[in-house]
C-alpha cells in the first residue's frame, strides 16, 4: 500500500473529486495536479485545494502561462453557452480549450515519472458526453502508447497507467458512487461562472443538477447555498 | 504561403534552429515557443530568444512551473555526464528530463488551435542517438495519434501535422542542411552548462564538435569565442 503512488488531475468539480477518492479508497498515495490556466474565475482552483486538504494528500497548483484564445471558458469576451440546445450536445462546445488533456496528462506523466508514481487518475467521461474530444475513450488509449514511449519509465518497463475510472458512467452513478465514497460535494464547484452561488444556467450546472436529481441525492452545495 | 502558419519548439541549440529555418524556407508562418523549465542555466533561452529574433518571427517564451527532480539538466546537484562511456549511448542519460516532449508538443499542440497552425515543427533527431525515449519516431507517431483524437482541430478534419524534419539526419548532415539554409549556428548553444565558452566536455558539445568537423564546416559559436 505505502509504495502504491498516483498522481490525480484535479480540477475543483465533482468528476476529479470523485477520482481522487476513488483513488484514495484503492489505497494509492495520491498527489494532486491543480492547474491555474488563465481560466474564467479561481473559484474551482480553491475548490480543488479544499478537496485535496480535506483528502489530507499532497497537491501543487501548477500556473499555466498560455495565453487561450477562442475558448468560452477562458476568454470574458466570448458568451457562455446556456444549456438549451440538443444539437449542441453532438458539436464540440465553446467552452473547448485547444487540448487541454493533453496538455494536462503531459505533466501528470512528468509529475509521475517524478514521483515514481504507478498511475495518473483523470475524471473524464463521456455518458454525459459534453463534446469535448479529448474526454473520449479513444484520446485516452492514444495517450497510453505516448505515455509508454515518452517516457523513461516506458521504455525500462515501468509503464504508468492512465485510468479515467468515471469513463463510462454518467453523472448520476458518478454521484452515487461519490456519495459512498464520502466525497465532500458541497466543496466542488461546477458552475462556469465564479459567483457566489451556482449560475444555474451554464452546461455544467445543467448536468450537476440532472445528477443529483437521477441519483436521488441532494447536492449539498445548493443547501449550503 | 500567407495563411501556411506553423507552431516550432524551439531550444536555442542547433537542431531546433535548423527545424525553425527549414520550416520557415517552406514558407510557414512560424511562431516559436521556448520553455523557461528551471533549466539549469537560461543561456539556452537567450539563444532561443536572439535565433527567433532573427527569422523575425513571432516567439513567446513559456514559463513552465515544474518542481524537477532527478535529472542533471535540471538539478544542480547532480553531475553532468562527460562524454567518454560508449555504453551510455545505449541507455537512457541522466540529463533526460521527464516527459519533456510530451508536454512540449502538448503546449505547442495547444497553441497551434490557437493560431490555426497546420502543423508543429520539433528538432528532434535519432541518429546520433541521445538515448531519450521522447526522440524516437515511434513516439512522434503515438504522440500523431494524440493530435488528431485529442483536438477539436483533429476531430473536424483539420490535421495538425508533428514534424520532426531532422529525425533521420545525423548531426553532419543536420549541420550540413543548416548551413545552406543560412542558420547563425553562433548565435545558438548546445553545451550543457552555461559559462561564457562550451565547457567542450559534455555530450552535447560532443556530438556538435564531431558534427561541424565530419560537415568540414567551422562552428562560429567556437570562432566567436
Amino acid at each position: 500500500m505505502a509504495n502504491k503512488k498516483c498522481i490525480v488531475l484535479l480540477s475543483g468539480g465533482l468528476d476529479s473529486a470523485t477520482a481522487l477518492y476513488y483513488a484514495n479508497n484503492l489505497g494509492y498515495e495520491c498527489f494532486c495536479l491543480i492547474f491555474d490556466y488563465a481560466q474564467r474565475h479561481k473559484k474551482e482552483i480553491r475548490s480543488a485545494v479544499r478537496v485535496a486538504k480535506r483528502v489530507e494528500c499532497g497537491y501543487k497548483v501548477i500556473k499555466l502561462d498560455l495565453t487561450h484564445k477562442g475558448s468560452a471558458l477562458l476568454d470574458k469576451k466570448l458568451k457562455l453557452p446556456e444549456h438549451h440546445n440538443a444539437d449542441m450536445e453532438k458539436a464540440i462546445p465553446s467552452t473547448y480549450v485547444p487540448a487541454r488533456n493533453t496538455v494536462f496528462l503531459s505533466i501528470a506523466l512528468c509529475y509521475a515519472e517524478i514521483f515514481k508514481a504507478q498511475a495518473i487518475f483523470i475524471g473524464a467521461n463521456v455518458v454525459d458526453y459534453s463534446g469535448y474530444p479529448d474526454c473520449r475513450p479513444e484520446f485516452f488509449d492514444a495517450f497510453k502508447k505516448v505515455a509508454v514511449l515518452g517516457t523513461k519509465s516506458g521504455a525500462t518497463g515501468k509503464k504508468i497507467r492512465i485510468i479515467a475510472p468515471l469513463i463510462d458512467l454518467n453523472k448520476a452513478e458518478i454521484i452515487k458512487l461519490g456519495w459512498k465514497l464520502k466525497v465532500p460535494y458541497g466543496l466542488t464547484w461546477s458552475c462556469y461562472k465564479g459567483g457566489n452561488t451556482p449560475c444555474g444556467e451554464c452546461d455544467s450546472c445543467f448536468y450537476r443538477r440532472k445528477g443529483f436529481k437521477e441519483a436521488g441525492l441532494i447536492d449539498p452545495l445548493m443547501v449550503k447555498n
